[in-house]
C-alpha cells in the first residue's frame, strides 16, 4: 500500500477496496465482517433480554500517549458505554475520518490496537466506513465507534437510579488518563510517567452484577471527571450525593501535576474507572467483587446519597467542611478523549 | 446559546449539556433518548428475526446542497445501508464532530433536516453524542450514524446472491447526487438547477420485497456509482453482470453535465437509488412494484447476470459493442458523501 492515505482511499473504488482487504478485514477478522455486505447481519438476542445502543467520537489528541491510543480508546469507550447498563458489549462498528496525507503506518498500529482491545474486551467489529478529507480539512484521524450489547431480563440500571441511603463507590483513581494526555501534549517529562488507565470495563461489571444485583446506577466518569458524572447522576436520579474528599482515590503523581497545572483532579478525565450506587445493604459485597478484579483492586466507597437538595453533589473536605461540587463549566482540557 | 459552538460545547460539562437539552433532544424528541444514560435501552426484535447493525461518515462538501444537506444525508444513507439488507430500519445513532467556531444556527439547520429525515424513515435517533475540535482541525461539521434494524424471518439479501440468469433492475436515473453536489461547489448554474437525490430507501425495499420474494441482492449504488457497486456485486456473488448502456436510465441535465466536466455517470454517487437482483419469474413484478413508488417510477430492467467471467460487469454499448466496466480506479469526485 502507499505510505500515505490518499484522497482516492476514501472513493468507494480500488483503493478503498485495498485499505480494508489489506488492513481493516484481517486485523479485526470475523466472519461477519467477512461477509462484505451494507450491513452486519446478527443473531437476534435472547427472549427476555433488551439491546444497548451506544456511539462516541473520538478526537483525542495525540493519537499516541502513554497507556494507549485513539483506537484502544474508540474501543473501550463505546464498550463502557455499554457495560454501564449492565449490557454484555458484543458487536462495534467503527467509522474512520482520515485526512489526506495520513501514514498508513500510523493507522496500522491505530487497527492493531483496536483489534486488540476488541479481543480483550470479548466484543468483535462488524461493520464499518471510511472516508478521506483533504490535507487541512482534519487532524490526522477521528473514529467514531457505535456499539450493541444485550441487557439480561432483570438488569434494571441508570443514571435515574440512584436512591437515598444508597452507597457510591468508586473503582480506582480518579484523573489518570487526562492528566497522562496533558503530560505528552505539553512534552512533560517524569521519572515515572503518568499513563492512561484505559480500558474495558465489562468484565469488572459483570462480577459487580453477580456480586451485588442491588446495583442502581454505574457510571464512568470520563468527560468532566468525577465531578461532573456526579452531578449527573444527581440530576438524572433527583437527589443530593455526598463523597468524602479523604476517601476519594487519586495517585500523587496525579495530584502534584495537577496541582502544578492547577486543575482538579475530580473534573479530569478517566477511560477506565466506574462509579457504582448501590443500595446500602449491598455496599460491602460490591467492594469486595471489585477489590478482587485487576480493574478494581483499588475502589473505594467515597460517599452516600441522600434526599437533601436534589441535583447536588456536596463534597466533605478533609476538615469536615462542605463545598458544593459543580458540574465543569467551561472546557478544562480540549480533545481528551 | 452562543451564535458559534465553542470547544466548551464538547467538554461533557455544562455548556454539552445546554447544546444536548437545547439542540438534539428537543429536535430527535423520543423516550428512549431523552432517558440520556451511557447507551439507548430499546426492545429485543421478535423470535427469529435478526438484528442488522451498520455505520456510516459523513463529511459532504458543501454542507447544504441543492436536494438534501448533510444532516439529511447521514439518516437517509444509513437507513439505506440497512434497508438493502431487507431489514426494518428503527434505530439510529449520531456523533457529531463540529470545529469550533461553527455557526449554531447551521448545526441547528443540520439537526432539523437530521430529525425530518428520520420521522421520514420511520426511525428513531436514541443516542448520540458531540465532540468539538479546534478552529482548523477539522472542516465545519462531520457526521457518523449508525444504525440498528430487524431483518424479518424469511428474507436473505446479500451482495453474494446474485445467480446466473437473475435479472438486474436500477430504481431510477444514476448520477443526480454527485452532479449536484458538484455544481453546488463549482458554483455553477443551469436553468433547471440538478438536485441531490437523497432519500430513504426502505419503504421501496419494503414494497420490493412483498411483490418479489425471490430477491436476491439489493444494494444503492452510493459513492463509485452504479458501475462500481455492480463490481462488487459481481466479485462477492462470482458472477458475470452485463447491462445495457442504453436502458440505464440517466437525467439529461446530468448526462450534459457529465460530458462538460468529463466525468460518467455511471461512476457518480446517487443517494436515493437501488439496484435490485431478482429472479427471473420475479423481474416484472419487481418493476411493477417500483413503478408503483415514488422513488421507483422511472425503474428499468438494465441487463442480467451469467456465468461467463467472474467478478467482470461488462457493458453492452447502444452500438451492440460490449466493453468492460471496471471498478472506479482513482478518486473522482471527493467528499461526495
Amino acid at each position: 500500500m502507499s505510505e500515505r492515505i490518499l484522497l482516492a482511499h476514501g472513493s468507494g473504488g480500488e483503493l478503498s477496496h485495498e485499505l480494508i482487504a489489506r488492513m481493516f478485514a484481517p486485523a479485526f477478522a470475523n466472519p461477519t465482517l467477512a461477509r462484505m455486505d451494507d450491513s452486519a447481519v446478527l443473531p437476534a438476542p435472547p427472549p427476555g433480554s433488551r439491546l444497548a445502543f451506544t456511539t462516541d467520537g473520538y478526537v483525542v489528541r495525540p493519537l499516541f500517549f502513554p497507556g494507549g491510543d485513539i483506537g484502544r480508546l474508540a474501543v473501550c469507550g463505546t464498550v463502557n458505554d455499554l457495560a454501564m447498563m449492565g449490557a454484555a458489549p458484543l458487536y462495534l462498528s467503527a467509522a474512520v475520518v482520515l485526512e489526506e496525507g495520513f501514514a498508513t503506518d500510523d493507522l496500522g498500529r491505530i487497527v492493531a490496537s483496536m483489534a486488540a482491545a476488541a479481543r480483550e474486551a470479548g466484543v468483535e467489529i462488524v461493520t464499518g466506513d471510511t472516508k478521506v478529507v483533504e490535507r487541512g480539512s482534519a487532524d490526522g484521524c477521528f473514529i467514531t465507534t457505535a456499539g450493541v450489547g444485550v441487557i439480561p431480563a432483570g438488569v434494571e440500571l441508570s443514571g435515574a437510579g440512584a436512591r437515598p441511603g444508597d452507597v457510591v463507590l468508586l473503582s480506582g483513581p480518579v484523573g489518570d488518563h487526562g492528566l497522562a494526555i496533558l503530560s505528552q501534549r505539553e512534552g512533560l517529562r517524569f521519572a515515572s510517567p503518568l499513563e492512561s488507565d484505559v480500558a474495558p470495563l465489562n468484565g469488572l461489571v459483570q462480577v459487580l452484577l453477580q456480586a451485588a444485583p442491588a446495583l442502581h446506577t454505574l457510571r464512568d466518569p470520563t468527560r468532566g471527571g468525577l465531578a461532573t458524572t456526579l452531578n449527573e447522576i444527581a440530576r438524572q436520579s433527583q437527589v443530593e450525593i455526598i463523597v468524602e474528599e479523604a476517601r476519594i482515590p487519586v495517585r500523587p503523581a496525579v495530584q502534584a501535576l495537577a496541582e502544578l497545572l492547577g486543575l482538579d483532579p475530580l473534573y479530569v478525565a478517566n477511560e477506565g474507572k466506574l462509579i457504582a450506587v448501590v443500595a446500602p445493604e449491598a455496599a460491602e459485597a460490591a467492594l469486595a467483587a471489585m477489590h478482587a478484579h485487576p480493574l478494581g483492586h483499588e475502589a473505594a466507597i467515597i460517599g452516600h446519597v441522600q434526599e437533601g437538595r436534589p441535583g447536588r453533589v456536596a463534597l466533605r473536605t478533609a476538615l469536615g467542611a462542605h463545598r458544593v461540587l459543580d458540574m465543569l463549566a467551561g472546557e478544562q482540557l480540549p480533545r481528551i478523549c
